[in-house]
């Protein structure tokens, strides 16, 4: 296993002169963007990549556009120099760490007409707001699938999310990205903005990783005390049972639903939403039949919101 | 002169992979987006992108997205052969015309939820309203730039031109493109989006062009009678008037506007707006002083609806 240093390159103009200068070798580009604080989560995404592109360039990028005023964006944990030494131990390592200071900085003037600034290292970054956000004003949207489930408590989340995304695939121009099928919402969102506004990119969803106990990988982990990572287990397990039962004949969303919702307020968690919908179309299912649904869950254990979902094919 | 006939491409992959193979062999590209019906305007536009790039692709392609049902989407006019000639015949000629046929067909079902729908030739295209537009769910949309002057009596037409622009853009992948000052707002909102959004091309604004008695060349123009093309001459009249006013020292703003829109009620015109705004902002302007302004008109002349504009530099 070689222990090879990725190329580190915040300028944007740089990293698309490599992309550029790769693909006029024939090489082909994956990417895996990241908010950091990587875990074994991010680690599979980058081997998912390393299946469908010959380079790996994995971005770093805490993005304030899908942070609204009242959510962490300032205390989302970050460890840069621990993210790349996982990247350095990494079989094949990855080829360059995308990690701008602000993807938001044109040159010129910024207005700061209030946003939600907030000082992070290097710097002030600017959540954009419906009337704030500096100079930047332009947004992506996707307009039926960003509407339900987190996009209903974190109402600019997605908008930041689809921006970002496009921001970044112009920078480093990948052949593919890869995006975790933890946040399935945002892959579904991805997806579908990938293909109504022809992006030449090859969007992959890659599989939940879980710790060994059943929760779902995230960042967001190491904020929850001991306690609260243990009534949080609700969570994952509610979501095998409701598997189960679908799979033993129990097929009525409204009874599974149920099952969940008692399941995690019993162990203590606040639900935020908790819905059985198409895995494509994101609608809600009443029963479940031959497609495909998943089971979306959002619950706060203590100040942290988790997210989690199980797929059902029956 | 050398005529020489544009390859025809109408797919979407195969503009893509002429672009990326061009770009190997190390070329640029410059792409002029048009609507059909060419006249010297957009062949003004051409020459211009054939001063930046070394090879040239002219999309034609009706923008169904950018046109709300009340609109003259079904009339907007057309004349395919006639615009090949056209190309044939200018100096060097273009490389490709992309003619795509539905640029919001996905393949797979395609729902129909009561968009304007309006036959064309070759087909069914969708005008993408608010709660309709067939699978197509993305939006790109510049908050600020849009707000103003056409967007106000158009208020789906930005959104759906930021949105083409975008397709186009990921489709043909050029180094530059060549957007007419005749369209200055939407010329400012395509190079704010290209900004925002990190697009890795050149946006370049080109003069506008007039016809000899002073009217500003438009596809739409040919929707005029004589008598009513002889009104409409009353817009550059008095966009010329108000220029040379705010040089002799006339540098209110409230003044020049009511005189424009006098001479335009004057001559029969129906008002859509005349205002007088900052060239970069679009935000109004009260008192000519030293930076850039442009004076900025659209008006009714019957059924049609004109615009034209008039850069001021004191």
């Amino acid at each position: 296993m070689a222990i090879r240093d990725p190329e580190i390159i915040r300028d944007k103009q740089q990293m698309r002169n490599w992309s550029r200068s790769m693909r006029s070798q024939g090489k082909t580009i994956g990417l895996v963007p990241t908010m950091g604080y990587l875990h074994q989560g991010h680690l599979s995404l980058i081997a998912e990549a390393r299946k469908h592109a010959q380079l790996i360039v994995v971005s770093i990028y805490v993005n304030p556009g899908q942070f609204s005023a009242t959510e962490d964006l300032s205390t989302y944990p970050s460890d840069f120099h621990g993210d790349i030494e996982k990247l350095k131990s990494i079989n094949g390592g990855v080829d360059v760490v995308f990690n701008p200071k602000d993807l938001y900085d044109y040159g010129g003037d910024r207005e700061r007409s209030g946003g939600n600034e907030v000082e992070r290292e290097g710097g002030v970054v600017v959540s954009c707001l419906e009337d704030g956000g500096g100079g930047h004003e332009t947004w992506i949207r996707v307009e039926r699938l960003e509407k339900g489930m987190c996009g209903r408590s974190r109402p600019v989340f997605f908008r930041g999310v689809a921006t970002v995304v496009a921001k970044l695939f112009n920078v480093v121009e990948p052949d593919v990205a890869v995006f975790g099928k933890k946040d399935y919402q945002q892959w579904r969102i991805v997806q579908r903005m990938v293909r109504d506004l022809d992006f030449g990119v090859k969007v992959i969803g890659a599989e939940m990783i879980r710790d060994e106990d059943g929760l779902a990988m995230s960042s967001r982990n190491v904020h929850l005390s001991p306690q609260e990572r243990g009534q949080a287990l609700s969570i994952s397990r509610s979501l095998f049972e409701a598997k189960s039962a679908a799979k033993g004949g129990k097929t009525a969303c409204s009874e599974l639903r149920r099952s969940v919702i008692e399941s995690i307020e019993a162990a203590g968690g606040k639900i935020d939403y908790v819905e059985i919908v198409d895995q494509e179309s994101l609608e809600a299912v009443e029963e479940i039949k031959g497609g495909g649904v998943v089971v979306c869950v959002a619950a706060w254990f203590g100040k942290v919101r988790l997210i989690d979902n199980m797929e059902i094919h029956l």
